[in-house]
């Protein structure tokens, strides 16, 4: 196992204290849950945003913690979901009197936590509500998971929500846009190599040297198709072709698009699928609005990528082009 | 070999191509020089910044283009300069009048290239002068370098000069104020695992499973001592040590920190890396101005990281600080 880390129990602590250390402006780090929230939270009179699940898929969630997105990021040990225990903490932490909204990607754990928190903060007089993300059509029903997985397309719910709520939007109006995100947004991936668990110290599947994976989840849940490698026109197409034979019609207005590495594959090979999705989107007769490349929602050190569109109305436009002040990836 | 690439002679040029396509607000592609300039290149009056060298260290160096940082990046092939021909183009191509200052990271290659570039501009009435960055403290003379290699520190001279040109310095300014970043900025990286350029096809060097390099280059140049990985703390100490004994005073002012994964390597990692390094400078007298924890200077998929420090001066905090748009990272 080839990591830059201490003791593999300590992973999450450290990468949040780091976070926090790096970005004072940004993020304050609550040590005994687990949870990044905001420096200058709670923000009286707002809609506050939370989010979280198994670490691992950094930077999300705490590199999303921020003015414009998320209010809190809550983190489980690598790939477990957190506890309400450390939600309810969170909401607490950033409740600013106009309610406390969960994103939520659709695996069984974090379903079941969030609500819960969302009971134990109601019994405590904070109102909630809550949007389950399941944007993944690889498969049905997976490992972790009923219905569709939850993966990158959390991210643009994350935005859009996240500036709808500093908009001034109320619950209702944070609840009724982030599903409407997900109602529209659609994402497959592929993965070349497995990833290793710092505490279980060995990949979390077996996958040969000259083959991939076809629908691949980010905690490593099978996919549809175990095969050769292919060249990475050949994956675009194919991801391409599930994700725009889905239920939503993207040839219809414009769409945001992301191409999001899984943690392993390098920039160079994220622009070499983005430059033939790109190809293959404007023979498909669907308009990119803007385009997003780059690592979002991650597996560890997993060698892969997804594709993710989202079909944006005007409201959505503005939200995803509003302002935004987060850690993850921003440069300078 | 792993990869998500299509034949492996156009990796290049593929990539190129997906980050115009990716951001054609902020970039345009020449395709017969393998050049990206700025969308609204050239700026009239301003001194234009054009870098550039091997591929295979994206976001370097294409990703840094783009108002505030450079006006054009040459792409050589993968850990290969670009040739004077091509940076003659991105030259002609920059030009608004005021000159062209070329950052060059120290390899012999690149070094030559830029000359002679440089000199076919001003045979052709252009005036250009460069900087060459040597902020790799590993080593003196490595495989393709007489002194010390310019690594991840670079970055830290497209944003000052970048932002000094942008405010209108002249030709001489903008050398000063490179030459000053350049003298005040020291890194030292080290690697996990090799990486495989994809027209070689195999990995540039063998590392044992067990086993790390201390003061690796960005294209697998030999480091100072190979060991058994030892823990993320442990390897913060050695790097830090080395940077900070080396002959800039860092408990002078402020600095500017990065944390720079090499491609292979999450974002976890990273901060956990920070984490530590934040510790260190605390305990030895370092008052850290700002921090950047990503991947700026990769070298393929290696698995690794580097750190940087900056000594600052009030000007150079104000165009750290200054606004720039470009593609690398951000996110929104």
């Amino acid at each position: 196992m080839k990591k830059i880390i201490n003791a593999p129990e300590d992973v999450v602590p450290e990468q949040l204290r780091g976070m926090e250390l790096a970005r004072p402006d940004l993020l304050r780090y609550m040590p005994e849950a687990n949870v990044l929230v905001r420096a200058d939270a709670p923000v009286e009179g707002k809609v506050a945003l939370v989010s979280g699940g198994g670490s691992g898929h950094e930077p999300a969630h705490g590199g999303f913690v921020g003015p414009g997105m998320l209010d809190a990021a809550c983190a489980g040990a690598v790939f477990t979901s957190p506890t309400p225990d450390q939600m309810l903490e969170a909401t607490k932490a950033v409740d600013g009197g106009a309610g406390v909204f969960y994103v939520v990607k659709n695996y069984t754990g974090d379903v079941l936590n969030f609500e819960m928190a969302g009971e134990l903060a109601q019994a405590e007089g904070i109102e909630t509500d809550y949007v389950v993300v399941d944007d993944d059509v690889a498969v049905e029903d997976s490992t972790y998971t009923s219905g569709r997985r939850g993966i990158a397309g959390t991210i643009f719910v994350h935005k859009i929500a996240g500036a709808a709520a500093e908009d001034g939007k109320d619950l209702a109006g944070v609840k009724e846009i982030a599903q409407r995100v997900n109602a529209n947004v659609r994402s497959m991936g592929m993965a070349l190599t497995s990833c290793i668990p710092p505490e279980r110290g060995e990949p979390i599947f077996e996958i040969a040297d000259d083959e991939m994976e076809i629908g691949m989840g980010i905690h490593g849940e099978p996919g549809t198709e175990r095969k050769k490698i292919e060249p990475a026109n050949s994956v675009v197409d194919e991801l391409a072709a599930k994700v725009l034979g889905d239920d939503v019609d993207f040839t219809q207005g414009e769409v945001a698009v992301m191409v999001n590495g899984l943690g392993g594959t390098p920039v160079m090979e994220l622009y070499i699928a983005y430059a033939h999705l790109a190809d293959v989107l404007k023979r498909e007769g669907v308009n990119v609005y803007r385009s997003f490349v780059g690592e979002y929602m991650t597996s560890l050190e997993m060698a892969g990528f997804s594709i993710t569109l989202l079909r944006l109305d005007d409201e959505m436009k503005g939200y995803l082009d509003a302002p935004c002040r987060v850690a993850a990836g921003r440069p300078f």
